[in-house]
C-alpha cells in the first residue's frame, strides 16, 4: 500500500517512535491528538497537544531507547490507516515497577490511526500484547 | 466496507464465535487453518483441521458462553481483512486457573484474517488485551 496516508504512517513510526525525533511531532500531528483506546498506556483516554505528546514520547522511549517497530501489514479505509506491528527493544530503564533488566524484549500490536482533512494524525486506537511483555520482564533469567 | 470478504468475516464472527455454531465451521474455513500469531491463546502457532477448530471453539467458548464481539472497524487489503473489536462476556467457567467468578468481563483486540482463492479462511494473526482480562478476573470484588 503506497498512498499518502500509508507512507505518512510509516514515516511517523520511524521518525517519532523508532528514532525519537520529538522536534518533528508538529509535522505529523494535528493540534489535538486523542488516545482513544490504548489499554495499559498511561495516557489512555487523554487528548494531548504537541508538548504533551512530546512528553509522552520521551517518557515512553526512556526505558527502551533502542526500540524498533517492524510493520507487518498495513490497511487503509476511508477514515483511517491500520497497522499490525512487531516491536523489539532492550529494557534499559525502569518501567511499571520493573528496574532495568538489560533484556531484549518483544511485543506485538495493532494500531488504527485517524486523520484530519489535512492528513494530520488526530489520534489512535491500539491494542498491544502487554501481558507478553510483563511475562518477559518477570521471568527468571 | 461491504465486500464479499468483509461480509464473510462479519458472518463468521457472529455464527461461529458469538453463537458457537460449530457445524458451520466447514462453510467458513479452508481445510487447514493456521493460527499464525495469537499470544496467550493455547492454540497459538498451530494448524487446525475442521474438527480441531471445532474443538478449539468449544473449549474457548466454554468459560464465556454468552460472549459477543462488536466489530469497531474493518479494513481490507489485497490478501486479508483486518477487524478491530470489543468483546463482552460473563465469566461462567474456569479459565487459566481462575474459577468462574460470574463477573462481566470485557476485552479489546485486533485480528487479521487470511483467505484462499475460494475466499475461505486460512488463518489469522491476532493481538488482544489479555492483561486487561487478567486484571478484571484478579481484582477484588
Amino acid at each position: 500500500m503506497d498512498t499518502a496516508r500509508a507512507n505518512m504512517v510509516r514515516a511517523f513510526i520511524r521518525d517519532i517512535w523508532d528514532e525519537g525525533r520529538a522536534e518533528l511531532v508538529p509535522d505529523y500531528l494535528a493540534p489535538a491528538y486523542r488516545i482513544a483506546h490504548d489499554p495499559g498506556d498511561p495516557w489512555d483516554g487523554t487528548v494531548l497537544d504537541h508538548p504533551g505528546f512530546q512528553d509522552r514520547l520521551q517518557q515512553s522511549r526512556a526505558p527502551f531507547p533502542d526500540q524498533r517497530f517492524e510493520i507487518l501489514s498495513l490497511f487503509e479505509n476511508d477514515s483511517s490507516v491500520a497497522v499490525t506491528w512487531f516491536w523489539r527493544a532492550t529494557h534499559l530503564g525502569a518501567i511499571a515497577g520493573f528496574p532495568a533488566t538489560g533484556r531484549p524484549v518483544t511485543m506485538s500490536g495493532a494500531t488504527v490511526y485517524f486523520f484530519d482533512e489535512a492528513d494530520r494524525l488526530t489520534g489512535h486506537w491500539q491494542v498491544a500484547d502487554r501481558l507478553g511483555v510483563f511475562r518477559q520482564l518477570q521471568s527468571e533469567r
